[in-house]
């Protein structure tokens, strides 16, 4: 216990014991991504989906950038991170002007509570669509960040590999840009 | 360690140690609800705000409903609990029909990081603007329930009683209603 | 041209001529509300859908609440107004307490530009979802309301049915509602 | 009234007088923008504000970028177009990836029903707040554009200078970003 009230090296940080306990209390607090291309005028021209092999299963599988927020961070700041850890240092994110997301994401651990689940955890996370600009080069265990058109991502082979149900939140992020086919 | 996996009596309920700690870990997710009067057209005409004795220094200052959101619990189901907690069980709220708050507001434990803060924890909370019908009958340690047209609430005397620096939180809620004179 | 400065025993009202020609020059400002039934604790259940027959083919199609912003109306006036129009005197909507629409639709006359179409006109629509808790007696020319749940409403069968390309805004609507299957 | 069906070498323009009848008939549908500076993270640093003088009174004072909605065209082409026009071609303005606006201001030809007010027209806008990050160069009447940080934008003295009441949305901006002080 003492530890917590030491200054921390790793701000935010938690042992995977700590985590692991702490997720049986609380709903964690998420941040998630979803990069996009525009054109000069804002309309949204492709999707840019992370593939990334389940560290439970093997399988590969679709998601967004995702992240938690940590104890100390602010939802900008959480959100900035997980962009640059996920796309690289180079893909100039726009982030959104206010905090406000489109929408809220609920995950729980049993499926079928919600489209959504996560068998780790509770998870609440807030969502935003964010353009990029510049090279992604998605790091750590991400393979590839592919980009697709909205019509191609709304098909249902592309929403059945989304991780955790997210096939329901990508169509809800395409009907709340005006691309949902 | 091993209660936390035995099936809880009170779900999502943690006790003042575990909560402490949990509360040093990661950022506690809130609801907060601020309720308001409408009339047939949905114009506001009141804002409702909770008058309560701080558990710490003993001065009065006003609130909105604010709950934590317990573990296993959906956003919906936090809001209407702490809905009935602060405002009674005839208070006949109408949630909104979608769970995308109008905005989130951060709690740092250090004051000057955001305009909010609140020296118990890092809290994140999503807020919602609630119509409320019925009678309200505030309970726990809320001493009462006052409702104040818009221009009453934005004044600067009212501003700075609102805890944890929320005036700043309800001029953003007017603007939002269109009713920040 | 007099005439327009001379007090109207009708405000806001047109002649045919004059909408015609008007619409001409102008996009025309509308107001849609998709009425849906809640749950006690704001969760949809049912979406209603109005069964109308066309004034130019004959043809029965499902629209939502809609009509025109007048001039000197308020968009608040407008929305209750229409939903008076269309679901009468005892439907007790409960309108947003924000203004801000959850999309915007565009028609325009000609079909393509967007999924969404109207031969008549360009017309510019804020729309909205709300909650109704009467009894809903469809007037004038609507020949009844259909309640469905969110899942049959996002059916194939249904959205086909839908005039101007309204299938496109129901889905995004079901999705801003996160009911969207 | 034959013109009105011969192609038009100038769509969407029109006349003195048709536009003077139109404004007569039905509300008016504009767009406005809010520019602003954001550091890279998305905060909002600079606000940008349009000095000029009024065509009437020959009066300064302060404004937003601001058009009509021409007829054919679509709002997201219609926000493009008025902040080159107001800011000229070098200002690379970052659109929305959703038309959803972030409020929508009702202008009436009689002061007093709502804080805006617009003595032409009954008008409705859209409005938007849009990053730029190029230069800004002030076209046609717009004698300069003025960034100023949030805190002045939201002073007294700033706020009384906006055209139209516009203070007041000025006011709802900012704290919908969550820099209003």
């Amino acid at each position: 216990m003492a530890s917590v009230r030491t200054p921390d090296p790793n701000p935010g940080w938690l042992s995977d014991i700590a985590l692991e306990e702490t997720r049986s209390r609380v709903p964690i607090l998420y941040v998630e991504g979803i990069p996009v291309r525009v054109d000069g005028a804002g309309n949204v021209e492709h999707v840019g989906l992370l593939l990334r092999g389940s560290p439970t299963t093997g399988a590969m599988n679709r998601t967004f950038v995702s992240g938690r927020v940590m104890h100390g961070e602010s939802v900008r700041d959480a959100l900035m991170r997980n962009l640059e850890k996920d796309l690289g240092p180079t893909a100039f994110p726009q982030l959104p002007t206010s905090i406000t997301p489109f929408t809220v994401a609920e995950y729980f651990p049993l499926p079928g509570v919600t489209p959504l689940h996560d068998p780790r955890q509770h998870a609440v996370a807030l969502v935003y669509v964010v353009p990029v600009t510049g090279d992604c080069n998605p790091r750590q265990d991400a393979l590839e960040l592919t980009w697709m058109t909205p019509a191609d991502a709304a098909s249902d082979a592309v929403l059945g590999e989304l991780e955790g149900g997210r096939g329901s939140l990508l169509r809800q992020a395409l009907a709340h840009l005006g691309v949902l086919a």
